[in-house]
């Protein structure tokens, strides 16, 4: 049966998510398939933040600290995020960025882990991840050492010198997402620890860090999490590596007692002590405006809408532009991929600027792929004609 | 002579700074001696955020990153800073935490000095420098050290072992200001590097770094840089430093070629290296509004109106309660102090709690020391006559 607007516009009418989308400031005539690169702005986000500005710090200036709750804002916020990543309370802290994160885990991972030195990554992951590693393995010397799996070639590849594998649940490109209760699994038995980057799945697809036994993850609060350009990052760590993390970066507010002013370092107890220097309170209030959104959205709803979307789209493009050249490498199977939608063309990027330029924003990722993010939240079905269209056009 | 009220009035009558009081919002009713601890609200501050997030996020979306010129913010605002510290476009760049700084420039150092392995910082300064450097050596493993130095004691201590001399320009509790040059000329001589934080300089005295011939340098956006409640830091590479400068925390945004996503890290030229996740650009923009506002106040008349105020304060508390026990450990000479001024008393703690319970806000450094920051921007003569007063009702 074709796929026809009235269709999706039905499905939308139908859609128990449809209310979201008024929560975001959208521009007009915009089809924005680009949320899992910056989501957009939350309607909530300016009001919180002027609040922040005029009041907590116009007003209460350095008394906000204590009055206005901003010590603590960092484990308060990342409460917030571990219900969205199936964890618990206490585990995980909004801080710094995604790469200072990795760095933070990786080294916590191989002072757990005495004895390996290698860092087991994936090759055709994000690149920033591989880049933290080369660097730490560059500071810390030989023997420390990365090294790279050929993609879906990773479980074979943890030998007994693996200290810990780092992996991103969801592509980047493809948008083929990893067992990661399997993978964490697997790792165990080899003695190996695993961090899972979570970039594009936080808010996008149910994480279950609990559930999975992960020992530790990073992810990032601008994509799915509506934060805004930049938002802090997060981190987690499992309940039972916590007071035996050693983190590299000892902060002065990662310390038990940051106010006691002690010559040396003592860490603070729990997952305090991945704090290092102060945060940006006012990066924190808009990142927290987009969280708090998420965490009214049910999950299983919100991936029910995003496979929905995401097969829509497969499908739509299949039947709409079926002799254009373009190869989907996401997954077709549901519990395989995350929440995007991405094709190999060899004119990727020229056929991505047209799409731009006509209203439609996804993202060019070289060296050939073309990627549409969805996102339950702020997508319509009908979105996806438009944007059919618009593509078939361009071709 | 007495110091009087009508003095004080007729040295705000003749300010040349005085307009500058209006840019920033106070409180009512507030004496505010804490801006060395968290600057007040600049008046543009919430407007200019609101047009970041309004227009370049809400409407621009991720086309921002280009057409608002996110891409490059670290760096223009780092030139911004730049000139404030009396240093070259293309040294500095606004970038993650003061703490994340310096362990980025302490690992710089030690590798631009192979064969040496010591870090050596002064006891006194404030701790998360030396967190950080304890950090860092215990990742690192022996033989790397963290040997401190008494106060006032820096220059003979530093040894043939000595890679980096990590020295507050601007002691936090005492206001006391080290002489960069010497000491930076007498670290070169011994084939040492000097890691200068400039936490309580930057905005607040004039710095000369290319005249002192530093190394390396940090500092924070959130006290005399009015940059707002952790407000992004900043850090300094000497030119001659830039090319051979590896960093630890090798993130995307520091890569030659960002977007070019190669499996391979290889660093950006210069001080974009420097640079490691994506960051916060509402933050950035707080920041660059108080920035901004630096760059119009000429740093000879601050630095001249700064240390008239600490002179009166110091005069005032001498005159008025001559009895109390207060203790001036601010040094007295002109070239030897920054831009607060501080006292030890036995009851510290509860002395700046009754002021700032009656709106003079300063801080209390423990144990025993009360602080008053110098802002010349937004303070006024008379208003060192009501603190007093209240602190002599205090006391």
């Amino acid at each position: 049966m074709a796929i026809t607007l009235a269709l999706l516009e039905a499905m939308d009418r139908a859609d128990p998510l449809a209310l979201f989308r008024d929560e975001f400031t959208l521009p007009e005539g915009i089809v924005y398939l680009d949320g899992n690169s910056l989501g957009p702005l939350p309607r909530s986000t300016p009001g919180r933040v002027a609040e922040v500005l005029e009041r907590d710090w116009g007003e209460g200036l350095i008394r906000s600290w204590t009055d206005a709750g901003w010590l603590g804002f960092p484990e308060r916020l990342g409460d917030k995020i571990a219900s969205l990543l199936g964890a618990a309370a206490g585990t995980v802290v909004a801080a710094d960025s995604t790469s200072v994160n990795l760095f933070k885990l990786l080294a916590v991972a191989l002072h757990l882990r005495p004895g390996r030195q290698v860092i087991l990554a994936e090759s055709g992951d994000f690149p920033t991840d591989s880049y933290i590693a080369e660097g730490l393995v560059a500071l810390l010397g030989q023997p420390h050492a990365l090294r790279l799996a050929t993609p879906g070639g990773i479980v074979p590849a943890i030998g007994p010198d693996v200290a810990v594998v780092m992996l991103t649940h969801v592509n980047y490109r493809t948008g083929a997402m990893h067992d990661m209760a399997a993978i964490t699994a697997a790792a165990h038995a080899q003695g190996a620890l695993v961090l899972w980057d979570l970039a594009h799945s936080a808010g996008a697809v149910p994480v279950g860090l609990a559930a999975a036994d992960a020992d530790l993850a990073v992810g990032c609060g601008y994509k799915f999490l509506n934060g805004g350009p930049g938002a802090p990052a997060f981190l987690y760590v499992a309940p039972r590596w916590q007071q035996q993390a050693r983190f590299p970066l000892t902060g002065w507010l990662g310390h038990a007692d940051p106010f006691g002013f002690h010559p040396a370092y003592q860490p603070a107890a729990g997952i305090t002590r991945a704090i290092v220097g102060t945060p940006s309170i006012i990066a924190m209030t808009a990142l927290e405006a987009g969280v708090d959104i998420a965490l009214r959205a049910p999950m299983a709803a919100v991936r029910e809408k995003s496979l929905r979307q995401a097969g829509l789209l497969m499908a739509l493009v299949a039947q709409e532009c079926p002799d254009a050249g373009l190869e989907c490498v996401t997954p077709t199977e549901a519990a395989a991929r995350g929440s995007q939608v991405a094709f190999r063309h060899r004119d990727a990027q020229a056929i991505m600027q047209a799409l731009i330029a006509r209203g439609v924003i996804g993202d060019y990722r070289a060296p050939d792929i073309i990627r549409f993010g969805i996102t339950p939240l702020y997508l319509r079905h009908a979105d996806l004609w438009h944007a059919v269209a618009i593509l078939r056009t361009v071709l």
